[in-house]
């Protein structure tokens, strides 16, 4: 009856929370928001993976049987540097399966934090798939900000957009990575400003299947019937989390616990 | 020799650190940016209170002579609930202090992080001076990230800066207080939004007199001739740091020390 552990520099993670609740409803959950230190994609690989290691300690000492790295910076700049010690998943290879998956061309964009394009993960987890393929990447520093103002859609989310995503859609890309967990509550102003030609994929389905594979081989899937019970813990008490978790969850009494890793 | 030790959450407070060069132009300083942990503006008083300890010891452990927290949230969160063992001085009062000099009508607006507005430390220290006064706060999220993003002055900055504003503008403030060391370096944008009846002031010209005053006072200046170096610190090495600090400071060849804090 071990709960899957799942963190997240802040709340977007929740989107892939919300994917493992579907696919996996019988599952307890303890997600890690670590709100005290967030945003991490614009911080340095080292620093990220000192805070990864944190976060691991944490939610393993928690006693959870397996691990989800639901931040794309944290699969991308420290999960390949780690070894942990339980079964884990980035959402960085699942992503690129997804846009392997979809792309007729193989010309992919991924939209992603400073430290995930700068880490080139998505393009070599792509190419790894189909080595034909031109991955084409740009950090979209402002939208986590945007999102947690929630500004979602109007005109000043679309400008940036526009601003960011020119360079892929003068390339012609016929598919374009979510590459942060936050990106998919843009989706509708995303979808609009690249237009129907290109198809936008998130991580979070593809990684809840790959943990239901991944437990299911490990034999570590909870046995019905089951009484799953969701925890949040969050290193630091901050307004939009509840706000946006509300957004992404549903709106529910969810007692946040504040912990300190 | 001491130098004094300033700190921030992260490069904003060079803007502080230049006006203490003018006005100090004999002394050293030791810079430290919390650039790993920041932004603090979105965070809890715990959780910025914590972290202004450990960057204070830091500073003291380093051989500071006094403090000046150049960052306008830990100077509002942290400063009153802290005892710190050398002089130190806030942003605030000084930002106050420049704000109720210029106010005819003592209608003042303030804008500033969340957890700023929230804690409402400049609405008191305007107050304390001006007991009529009447002050309006707004809170401005999405500035810092414009700022680190280099868009200072744009179409999308004059969009935000106008619906954040609206509120002090339909108020008929005649002074605004920039409550962010990042916002200085969003001032063309701001008068131009405000207009020429709206006097916009920040803490740093006031902060580097009330430091002069108060070394002179404690009898810490130092005495010439002296040989001032120039000292700066990070927890984490991020891209825009230097890029941003050359704006401020003007483009030398500063190295920047990774400190772990």
């Amino acid at each position: 009856m071990k709960p899957i552990g799942v963190f997240d520099s802040g709340v977007g993670g929740l989107t892939v929370v919300a994917a493992l609740q579907r696919r996996l409803p019988e599952e307890s959950i303890l997600y890690l928001g670590d709100t005290a230190r967030l945003p991490y994609g614009s911080k340095s690989p080292d620093t990220v993976t000192r805070y990864t290691e944190r976060n691991l300690g944490f939610l393993e000492g928690r006693g959870v049987k397996a691990v989800v790295v639901a931040c794309n910076t944290a699969s991308a700049l420290a999960l390949p540097r780690l070894r942990p010690r339980l079964p884990t998943w980035g959402v960085v290879e699942p992503g690129a399966e997804a846009a392997v998956a979809r792309s007729r061309s193989g010309r992919i964009g991924v939209i992603a934090t400073e430290s995930t394009v700068r880490s080139d993960a998505y393009g070599a987890a792509i190419r790894r798939r189909r080595p034909d393929a031109e991955v084409l990447s740009c950090a979209c520093p402002l939208f986590v900000p945007l999102v947690e103002e929630g500004w979602l859609d109007d005109e000043v989310v679309e400008t940036v957009a526009r601003r960011y995503t020119a360079p892929l859609a003068d390339a012609g890309i016929d598919t374009m990575v979510l590459g942060c967990t936050h990106y998919p509550l843009l989706r509708p102003v995303l979808a609009r400003v690249m237009g129907p030609g290109v198809e936008l994929v998130d991580s979070a389905e593809t990684t809840a299947e790959a943990v239901a594979s991944g437990l299911a081989a490990d034999r570590l899937l909870v046995r019905p019937p089951a009484d799953p019970a969701h925890h949040l813990c969050v290193t630091d008490a901050s307004a939009p989390f509840a706000r946006i978790a509300d957004l992404i969850l549903g709106p529910q009494h969810r007692p946040l616990e504040l912990v300190d890793v």
